[in-house]
């Protein structure tokens, strides 16, 4: 595809956490107009826009035509509107057929926004919005022949996250603990990614919990199920984030400067007979090969953290290190901010919050930002190359949907 | 856009129906294996998915990942999925999105797909899946102010389509009887529309409503809302439709034949303050100009009847008469086959059904017949342009989603 390069040309995004007297509408808004603002430009402007979201059909009721509603609150009507899901991975596959749309120069100007609202009077109403990123037939006949346990809810903070369900988090939990027979990864590695992401969290004024904890606290927090504790994990919460991509075209006629979408790839998950890697690697794989860049290209990353060691695992999906070596990188600091590639430093998923829909949005805007030396006491000096990472839902043993993306400043 | 045409290589659909004990997965394994066995590919062929469903939520509790899901037991993982949903108009959305990923060369082979599940055990679960294609929130506060009752439920077949709570259906009689008050559109006309289509649907194998009704059965049949009877809407049921979409290149090499896409436009709604045309009639503006062709072109058409009159408005709108002119065209049989421009052939959505997910896929898949020639007795002698009109939800006074898409032999 000889498509020209995509400007990021704004980005916005609420507050992230847990607001029971904010909707959809509310919280999208914010998104957008922040967005729009950020490049000047008007709600009319926008030629195109994709919305992504996950469960708002059974949080808030609004089952159809999501995007159509909370646009219309923001001035934007009457242009193609596409509402998209790929659960967690929504607002990244949203992202991407916006970034798609000006590639292909179907449109010059398009808005990419991820929203979503978990919490809910009822928190089994919470949970179970989790739940709903599997194959719920074939959970509804697992559950039936395991009679498994309904999910064990905490207090100070809820785990949120795909696949959060109790049976979910032992699947998980599982792969982990295999991880870590295998190359001697620790718990002790796991809980310094949660240290370390909560340290950047409260450097983002747009995070939800902005506590520093240490890693006795990591540790001693309650046992979602070995090794992973309540601190390891995303909380539940609710927010939005936009991004105005345009064509370069358009970015010189108008003076708009922004980092360029260098690669844009969003794969599913592995058929259960294939013998393919995994769907993390073969969409970084991908990445990397339109990018025309290597995993030692990138200085700045926002990773899918739904759990701390997801993170570690990450690390060598994505090529930062080789295989089984995703601990020693934790030890040796290098995704710490300082390090040499930092990771999550808005927080991650587990401190900045995971707003399911909103957050492979929320991890453009960070790295945007980054891009745009913009992050203040979480700047990592001189990024000029940024990736994000961003997977969605439970199929098999694979993730259901997973999203790269590389910009360049 | 310099895209290059895509070729609508394979379709392949479900009967539609009322299928208690089929789901998502069979109803879509069904669809996509015609549609790949339609050009000969198998479905590790398929480089790029594209699933549309509007209330799976509701109906299956499949909420997110429904794509992934389906195309997986149809063989289908690893390459990009996307879950879209536009309402009624969400298959539409889905072909758009395909045919757009291959006119732009970010694949050669793409799948659209549309499925639906309407039917429930509790009648009052399928009902409530209608009304969810609006602002809900809104819904709620009217419906508060208005006290209104609870929808009445027929015996013989129940009216579904969008908007079909009590209250849509009143704002869209609104709407009907307007127009009979301006231009003199009859009841008979309305009626007439049915007749055709029901007429239609008798020769459709794949049809959920096979019976010949004549004028007066129709115009007795239960009131939904003056001027609306029983038998002038579509009814709730469940489907699945599908096509492959290839590049010229692919075509070629592989000697695939098939019509051309020559438009594919997906607009959405009017803002409340707009003074633009209302989004079917810019749709299909837009379509004519990218197509190069005009109403005065088209040999055959389906479009959206969630209501007779719907029918007639969409003559209108897509330019094939003038404004108030829906009814004459009517009368003088002009829309019937064997007329100047069938409409409908395959029974429209009151006779053929409208599951609502898979409405827009099974338009193009009888479009597709019909310029191959296949479609038996109910064949367009000579059908070389074809058109297909598939609105989605309500917003305001205006659809949510509205899609166009022309095609050419």
């Amino acid at each position: 595809m000889s498509s020209d390069a995509v400007v990021v040309a704004g980005v916005g995004m609420t507050h992230f956490g847990k607001f029971p007297e904010r909707g959809l509408k509310s919280l999208s808004t914010e998104a957008v107009l922040e967005a729009l603002a950020d490049v000047g430009l008007e709600p009319r402007d926008v030629q195109l826009a994709v919305v992504g979201n996950a469960v708002a059909g059974l949080i808030t009721g609004q089952e159809c035509i999501r995007g159509q509603v909370v646009l219309r609150e923001c001035g934007i009507g009457g242009v193609p509107i596409f509402n998209v899901e790929n659960a967690c991975a929504s607002a990244s596959s949203a992202f991407h057929l916006a970034w798609q749309q000006v590639a292909a120069g179907q449109v010059d100007v398009a808005l990419a926004l991820g929203v979503e609202k978990l919490t809910h009077p009822d928190k089994a109403v919470s949970f179970a919005a989790f739940g709903a990123a599997v194959d719920v037939e074939l959970l509804a006949q697992v559950k039936e022949a395991l009679r498994a346990p309904k999910a064990d809810v905490g207090t100070r903070r809820e785990p949120g996250g795909e696949g959060k369900s109790s049976m979910f988090m032992e699947v998980y939990a599982a792969i982990v603990r295999a991880h870590m027979e295998r190359y001697g990864t620790t718990r002790e590695q796991m809980a310094k990614v949660a240290v370390k992401n909560h340290a950047n969290g409260a450097l983002n004024p747009r995070a939800q919990y902005r506590e520093v904890v240490d890693l006795d606290e990591v540790l001693a927090s309650r046992e979602i199920a070995y090794p992973l504790t309540l601190l390891m994990c995303s909380p539940i919460g609710d927010g939005a984030a936009a991004a105005v991509v345009v064509s370069q075209k358009y970015a010189r006629t108008r003076g708009i400067r922004g980092p360029k979408v260098a690669a844009s790839v969003v794969v599913s998950g592995n058929l259960p007979d294939s013998t393919d890697e995994m769907s993390e690697t073969r969409a970084a794989r991908r990445a990397y090969e339109v990018a025309g860049l290597g995993p030692e290209d990138i200085d700045v990353a926002e990773v899918h953290d739904a759990t701390a060691p997801a993170e570690i695992l990450a690390y060598e999906d994505l090529g930062f290190c080789a295989r089984g070596e995703g601990g020693r990188l934790v030890d040796e600091g290098i995704t710490e901010l300082g390090g040499r590639l930092p990771v999550n430093t808005s927080g991650g998923l587990s401190a900045k919050g995971h707003p399911v829909g909103a957050t492979g949005l929320a991890q453009i805007c960070e790295i945007t930002w980054q891009l745009r030396g913009e992050c203040g006491p979480r700047q990592v000096e001189g990024a000029r190359v940024g990736l994000t990472q961003n997977g969605g839902g439970f199929l098999g043993n694979d993730a259901a949907a997973q999203a790269v993306h590389v910009l360049v400043a």
